[in-house]
């Protein structure tokens, strides 16, 4: 840990005495920024580069060293590797690109790279990492462009970004607002170090507020959850922003990192289940530890806050961007009201208009103690008029005065008004710029929860056929507590009228090559439906493997649902639930969480599922069995325990008033 | 016009003499600002004010005056009318609220002034307005602190707020990035003269490129409208940010200027057919006026764009933030990646990246101009790492080349990078800070297309009763040619089995008091079933007037819809199509237009509501009569020419393979 946050002997393996070269900077922002450890350029053509001791040969380099950072070209990286562990590095860190991003050959030599680095017990950073910085202690053993500053904003935030250009991006955009960053580090491809890991380690420094994280992919899920975990225990946030939210963006990601990508969905679940505060917007990223640091996941948020201002305009802004993001800015209630009518204010709605009472920073300092008073609002946001541009101590100084006594305060800043912004960002005060920004980081904050346990599990006692029919998917699911009545035998087919279907492990859609046939009245239409369905689907599908019958009662409930399972390739194992029938895929009505899961969050999902509303008593509509329902997807979510399951899925579910029907069923092996 | 524009001799009505004073204000920021016209402080406590020869009364100014900006309490506003036309003045201003936002008694206050101005010829900015800036022209005629700054940029971009505070904040963030402003006016109540009416009036300005507006409400549609027709006509965008897309906001802007809310989808349904461009973030309204000017809607957007990035993370970003806007970052098309070629670069997919082509600015300028001969995108993304940080005439250089050649152009800035945001707004070219916000703008950009026009409407020769039932409701729909088989007659049905229903003009939820009846097999059951009816219902609603009964056949379509009609309290006659049934309500599935409309209109309707796939031959279901739906939208939105119907809907309309049934209807009086 200390040798990859806090190197104090570094090798620039590749190092170039040509200060327009790329492979220079390292070099030369090291020595800008007051590097005072041993620093070792290897380059076999020049004794000398930069004026500094050059050695030949990674070997020839005297004592041991910490951190070595590759800056050769892609094909002379994985030579080096033996060398740089020889030396005594516990993390070396590679520049290149040309890896698991450029396709099989790539992705083969990062393979080799990191069993050569394994057996030499050596870490790797990267490949196609622009390195890091750690400003508390000087070191910026990094290319990044964005070192040219004069100098570095030094502060007590870590960012881990597997994206090394946003390292300058953030740092820059940081300065400019007036916060600090303990360390910034780019994984790039992660072939071993995941932004996940160093995020753990990161924790653990005493320096570090709070770690922010920008993904193109999450590899190695459980880091994360690992990070997660103890970032609540420490009480430091993790905040994350990560692309894919959009199949243009997921793809993208894809081939620029060589993950696979799985779905916003899915990634989304996990940074909830695992308490990871997500922004959707680069500014909000920005300003979520200064919402996040030193406060706790609320248990049971109220989705609503008070605002104060001192321009209506500015003020109703705030409010509407709220309201699109779902959450209320409310009226002050009935104890708030006496508190503000104690210091001769009052509010007639949804804003607390101080241009009346006064803006004076006592007055702006009274009105948030007084709305502090509210027992229904999970944070006080201040919006300033023209005061934050031109008198910004007198603008932020009621809010200074109030912060730290109060629950989460929030700026937005009406006017450009970047020194407010400042004097806000340094008190710790989340100060934005955009009432969209406020929106998305107060939704993020709102959506924060303390990370969730896994369930313990008891593995199912079932075998799965290498290549299961339906039969097959449904005795699963049986096993797992969810059997309904069917049977492979035509003459014990009794509970007319019944549903026959073809068995086939070879046929994923029955309808389409006919090999279902509904409402069979009575045994003899049976007997003649299986012949004629047997000549259909054998001339359909000559190739398929035709494992028999399924026969089942013809059901109808009030609803019906699709009940899945499925391995995330990012997030791992999550369950879906989703409306039933022809709509449902047109409008997209599915909730989504990692698995396996507790019944709270099976209520969770079921609520997020519009269509659901119907079985739960909506416009006097009969009700269904949701507790059979919360059971049936906390079975489901077990699947996670089977890792032969690759994916599996019940549709549809009908729901009854009392019991559920698996009216179709499908499984699919690893 | 130029009385209110460009005022020569302007009476400051109430003036302070004590600097400290709001209403020293005014006197104060014309003279720093620059003002060389006559000033007239009008105060009968003092013979001079701030240095200016002041008068007792507005009638003891010697001369004729074009301006007067009142800036009187309240209750003093209506006193000054008279005496202010009397001197001359076209333009009066009111700076005081508590008119028509305050409640029935400032309502009938502002009344009062609008009608003491309008028998004198006067018109009326305000109530509760800032005023206005004319800023080519040095005349800052407006109390908003935002006039403290030492100088104020100009330009060619006008500005009309509804929210004076927002002046400022627009002004300032607009300076901070390099954007210049002709007129910056503040409408508050719009009593007399509305955002709109203004508009129209900048439009004519030479001086003007585009007019921005921020709106909290739309008061007197038809201003807007008219403006929009001459921005059209004359080539100059018009661009809105208007407050309520959430409930609250919209409760918030009504309470606060005291206009009545409509709903949002109205009041972007107007916005888009009147070609007027909306921001729905505070920054993309500032950027959009650099992407529209001198640009026409486009024909046939392909809703794509071209990218290049010199950073790899930041491009990433920019096709995210894009494609969850629904705009495609494309790959280029042949023509492009020929053009590419032939200047040695290469893209392998949605973004070209140019660290290996090289980030020379005529390398960028050269990329450019290649992805310029892609047949399939509309407009060009050039995003910019560190090098807008540290280095912006460079960084911006190639974009500056190329710019003006090539379909419209605009940059992200990845790092914090005031100075380049500023050399590409001083040239027009739309830069961002954030990636959403691009994303937002390039969406207003690419919905906007020329206003539309009205279709001419032969008014139907139809007479509503004053209190219409079903039957009326029905009568009304066949005269539009929505008729379907009904009768009122028990012993007339035929066609069974039928559908049985209470006629009332007072019972609005007939199955809820009883009131309808299904799947009546025959005459005997009908008469048996009425006489129930009748008397359930008389015991359910006593009070309520019955008309009879209506019988109709039985009709099950492929799909239902809501179709209905209603006048939007902001924007006036509107058409709305959704999907019907239970689930309807609960996914929100709704397309809305103003009424009447042209087919083509209809078309994207039925395209926008989800549900409605299943009757355009999606997953092979049987295709239902769009061609019947688009002429039934056409025919319901007429009945805009009706002032006589405040709202109708069929609800549900069935949709047959050939042909619609009205299952059920309803009808409401102005």
């Amino acid at each position: 840990m200390k040798a990859l946050l806090a190197p104090q002997s570094i090798a620039l393996v590749g190092a170039s005495g040509d200060p327009a070269r790329l492979t220079a900077r390292a070099q030369i922002y090291l020595r800008k920024h007051g590097y005072t450890g041993a620093l070792h350029p290897v380059n076999p053509r020049a004794p000398e580069i930069l004026g500094e001791r050059a050695y030949a040969t990674v070997e020839d380099i005297p004592g041991e060293i910490d951190f070595a950072y590759i800056l050769l070209n892609t094909e002379h990286v994985e030579g080096q590797i033996a060398a740089v562990a020889a030396k005594g590095a516990k993390v070396a860190c590679i520049l290149a690109d040309g890896f698991a991003e450029a396709g099989p050959e790539g992705l083969a030599r990062q393979q080799r790279c990191v069993d050569a680095a394994k057996a030499a017990g050596l870490r790797l950073l990267g490949p196609n990492s622009m390195g890091l910085i750690n400003i508390p202690a000087r070191i910026a053993v990094s290319v990044n462009a964005a070192l040219e500053a004069t100098s570095l904003p030094a502060g007590r935030i870590a960012l881990v970004s597997q994206s090394g250009s946003m390292l300058g991006a953030i740092m820059s955009r940081g300065a400019a607002r007036g916060m600090g960053f303990s360390h910034l580090i780019a994984t790039g491809n992660e072939a071993d170090l995941s932004a996940g890991e160093i995020a753990a380690m990161l924790l653990d420094d005493p320096g570090v507020d709070a770690v922010m994280l920008f993904l193109e992919a999450i590899r190695q899920p459980q880091h994360y959850a690992h990070a997660a975990w103890k970032a609540h225990q420490s009480g430091k946030p993790l905040i994350a922003y990560k692309l894919g939210r959009s199949p243009y963006g997921a793809e993208l990601a894809t081939s620029h990192t060589g993950a696979l990508a799985g779905s916003d969905a899915a990634a989304e679940a996990f940074f909830r289940a695992h308490g990871i505060l997500r922004a959707t917007m680069l500014e909000s990223f920005l300003e979520l530890p200064a919402m996040a640091i030193a406060r706790r996941p609320l248990a049971c948020p109220h989705r609503a806050v008070s605002v104060l201002t001192t321009t209506g305009g500015g003020g109703a802004m705030v409010v509407d961007a709220l309201g699109v993001a779902g959450i209320e800015a409310r009226v002050p209630d009935g104890a708030a009201s006496a508190a503000l009518h104690a210091v001769n204010m009052h509010s007639h709605g949804r804003l607390l208009d101080m241009t009346l009472a006064g803006t004076k920073p006592e007055r702006i300092e009274a009105a948030i103690r007084a709305l502090d008073a509210a027992g229904d609002t999970d944070a006080i946001i201040s919006v300033i008029g023209s005061s934050a541009q031109f008198r910004p101590a007198d603008a932020v100084a009621g809010i200074l005065a109030a912060a730290g006594d109060v629950r989460p305060l929030a700026a937005f800043l009406v006017p450009q008004a970047d020194a407010s912004l400042k004097l806000l960002a340094e008190a710790g005060i989340p100060a934005f710029r955009t009432p969209e920004s406020l929106a998305d980081a107060m939704r993020a904050y709102l959506d924060w929860r303390a990370p969730l346990t896994t369930p313990h599990v008891a593995l199912p006692d079932i075998t799965i056929p290498d290549a299961p029919d339906e039969a097959d998917a449904r005795d699963l699911f049986a096993a797992l507590g969810l059997g309904s009545v069917y049977s492979r035998d035509l003459e014990a087919a009794h509970h007319f009228p019944v549903a026959l279907k073809i068995l086939s492990p070879d046929i994923a859609h029955k309808t389409e090559v006919g090999g279902v046939a509904l409402n069979i009245p009575d045994a003899a239409a049976l007997r003649e439906a299986a012949a004629a369905m047997q000549a259909r689907v054998a001339k359909a599908e000559p190739q398929a493997r035709l494992s028999g019958f399924l026969i089942q009662p013809m059901a109808k409930g009030l609803a019906e649902v699709i009940l899945g399972f499925r391995r995330d390739p990012e997030v791992g194992p999550v369950v879906l639930l989703g409306a039933g029938g022809v709509l449902a895929e047109l409008h997209r009505d599915v909730a989504l969480r990692l698995a396996p899961l507790h019944e709270a969050e099976a209520r969770e999902m079921i609520a997020e599922v519009r269509a659901l509303r119907v079985i739960e008593g909506w416009r006097g509509l009969p009700r269904g069995d949701v507790e059979g329902l919360v059971k049936a997807i906390v079975a489901v979510s077990r699947l996670a325990a089977l890792p032969e399951i690759h994916e599996a899925e019940i549709n549809p579910l009908m729901i009854h008033h009392e019991g559920l029907t698996v009216a179709d069923a499908w499984v699919v092996r690893t």
